[in-house]
């Protein structure tokens, strides 16, 4: 696997915004893990655990009450320390693949490019929270807002988050291919516009690439 | 009112070990206030929101899953975000009173002292979360340990934190005492092993010279 050596492991991450297809090319990419007969887990943030899905109830279920972004933030962070401590660290340590639907670039695309919340607020959380902890690989499905607003409409009710306006959702995608631009080594961008047969072959190429190689 | 000039109202936070008598002596602080006829709050952390008490709900009900230090720390600063925002912060700006059982004194005592977490962790997190906020006054009822946990254990059930060793609860009134010292102008220490008359009339005593010759 081309990684670092901070764990056996391999810490694989999908990100992407509403209506992406992030739940079919996780299905997708769990049958291509199986096929290559590694052991992996698949989790999911917010959650991960049952604590880490309480968090995630407070989180997504809509209430009377404004939750203040600062709030939003620091209780995406303690799920995720949760998530970390009692799931990731151990299955990366015992060496298996850890495919996880979202992570830490979801906080810096929808709190801080989407809430605006400061920048350096979430890098000092992500440095407390995850130390050397980075995902090995990250998968961003990338596409224009209007698409996947209508492809997520179609899925019925929208949790407290997925209620938000159009712009908040131009700059959580914004806020996704600054992170990407930053980090191309570490990122996949694919275009979840084209057709999924188009998609999963370049999501296949870039796991055999990076995973399969080893 | 002794004060810095941040907001018209009075920030009061009342901090101690497990049976250190607060309830009572918040109880005495509330019928002061009234006595004086001035405007205020009475409200308590972790949470004084709806949102807050279901992450107070998280951090004390005793569950099959291990908590890890990070996430109760996150949570607690998750809760305290959303009581400054939306209960503390309004409340002061309009010239009120607030009388707080508990704020972040009990981050650093319980999860610095108590749990070994980064001092500077810590910091960061209380600038993050409260910018220039800080309490005016902090009345830290102390008390031993042993008298402490005596007399909390005749409480009957005690919470997750509540159930630690006795030399957690050590590193707890050493954090309070150390914080204290090194703000002695904020802090008015009480030595809660005193006959609650002499208890009281202390606090009596620090009310009226910090809050009524205003």
């Amino acid at each position: 696997m081309v990684k670092q050596d901070r764990y056996p492991g391999f810490f694989l991450t999908v990100e992407g915004g509403e209506g992406a297809g992030k739940t079919t090319n996780i299905e997708f990419i769990e049958s291509w893990l199986q096929q290559q007969g590694l052991d992996y887990i698949r989790t999911r943030e917010p959650g991960g655990t049952p604590l880490a899905e309480r968090i995630r109830d407070l989180l997504l279920t809509p209430g009377d009450e404004k939750v203040a972004d600062m709030t939003e933030l620091l209780l995406m962070f303690a799920a995720r320390a949760q998530h970390i401590n009692a799931v990731i660290r151990p299955a990366l340590e015992a060496g298996k693949v850890v495919l996880c639907d979202r992570f830490t670039d979801a906080s810096f695309a929808y709190q801080g490019a989407g809430r605006g919340l400061d920048h350096n607020a979430l890098c000092t959380l992500e440095t407390l929270v995850q130390q050397e902890l980075r995902p090995d690989m990250t998968l961003l499905l990338d596409l224009s807002v209007d698409i996947g607003m209508a492809r997520a409409s179609k899925r019925g009710e929208l949790d407290r988050i997925e209620q938000e306006e159009k712009d908040f959702f131009v700059r959580v995608r914004q806020g996704y291919l600054n992170r990407a631009a930053g980090e191309p080594e570490r990122f996949v961008i694919v275009d979840a516009s084209q057709a999924l047969e188009w998609v999963q072959e370049a999501i296949k190429d870039a796991l055999q690439e990076r995973i399969a190689h080893d």
